[in-house]
């Protein structure tokens, strides 16, 4: 873990240029927008061409955490330090315009560009686990039994260094043609939200066992 | 917009290698993944290494439709016909298990590998903004200014045929080992749904103006 600058610097690859004045390059914004989301979609060239994959992922202060089994094949292209891309995407809302072009989506979304590294350190590497579970559910990696040391081998963990990257964000209500505004049409926005649903127990639960409050914040 | 064959060619890229009996093949399950998703994350080969950006897509029978600014570095691209993976992913759950091992996301996903294809017909170009249009919010079409002529010349659509192609899907309870099952730990699944929040109504509509029950589906 390295220490974080205030603002990332601005590399010709996570420079927005589609819609400049969406780009963010401010660190706290795109920790905001990681800390928030479950997963990310991680994009390299594997020997088949590009490929893109939806995983879950961890904060560790200046590193990305993903993990998998060692089997996985993503995992092992990863650890030998090819490029990658991280993508992060949270849907805020669906902005409808009085015109079918100015149609768009409220969202925040972050690029990060560079080289995963494994973590090869046994005790790294479970402090890295932690991270990553207490990331999509804080408080449960106490409540649960810790990975054995076969699980832990059986598990590739690699750190992408969150040196390069940027954010892009569309906030607020639709802009459209100023001639458009007199049509009859309802423009806005509809929030969308990601929401919890009612828990589904495992049949196997024992007796008078119950869900603890994870998700109050 | 060709014909759909009822399952998917299993190409060395498509089939599904880590856990595999998570895989299918099938084209229903594939399209009703695809139908039911807003977005999608869209890699490719940039000059700078890989790249993965988030963008709204929708479905003409076999084909994928994406569109974007002509302006936008992406689709000039894609446009030109390089190989580019698409995957979309839809979160249905958190699945805690008994072990910090066994946690995992009930998830459906979809990738397709190919090439896409500009679409240059005026007549396409705007059936395919409209198919876009109508993936996002059905109905919204009918009632919105459509494109102009020079809305449609400033915007590039793409098709990529959904020719090779997976799913990958986890539902059901946590799986823990056997041992495991005795621990006095909740164990289940926490659903994830994407809601519509209370609609924003933009300050220059018109007195009167309702929004119309898009989403009653």
């Amino acid at each position: 873990m390295t220490e974080t600058p205030k603002a990332q610097p601005v590399t010709p690859r996570v420079r927005v240029k589609r819609l400049p004045d969406r780009g963010s390059y401010d660190r706290e914004t795109i920790e905001s927008i990681l800390d928030e989301a479950f997963i990310c979609h991680v994009g390299f060239n594997s020997g088949h061409g590009p490929i893109v994959i939806p995983t879950g992922f961890g904060r560790d202060g200046n590193d990305l955490i993903i993990h998998g089994s060692a089997a996985s094949r993503m995992l092992r292209d990863l650890s030998n330090g090819i490029d990658v891309c991280v993508t992060v995407t949270i849907l805020d809302g669906l902005v409808l315009a009085r015109s079918a072009f100015h149609h768009s989506f409220n969202y925040r979304s972050v690029i990060i560009y560079g080289k995963a590294e494994l973590i090869t350190d046994r005790d790294e590497k479970m402090r890295a686990l932690e991270i990553l579970s207490e990331h999509i559910i804080r408080g449960r990696w106490a409540d649960v039994r810790p990975p054995s040391e076969k699980e832990l081998k059986g598990t590739t963990v690699l750190r992408l260094p969150i040196d390069e990257a940027s954010a892009k964000i569309r906030v607020g209500p639709p802009k459209d043609d100023e001639e458009d505004y007199s049509l009859p049409v309802w423009a806005g926005v509809v929030p969308l939200q990601t929401t919890l649903g009612t828990p589904i127990a495992d049949e196997r639960n024992l007796d008078g066992i119950e869900l603890r409050d994870y998700f109050a914040r």
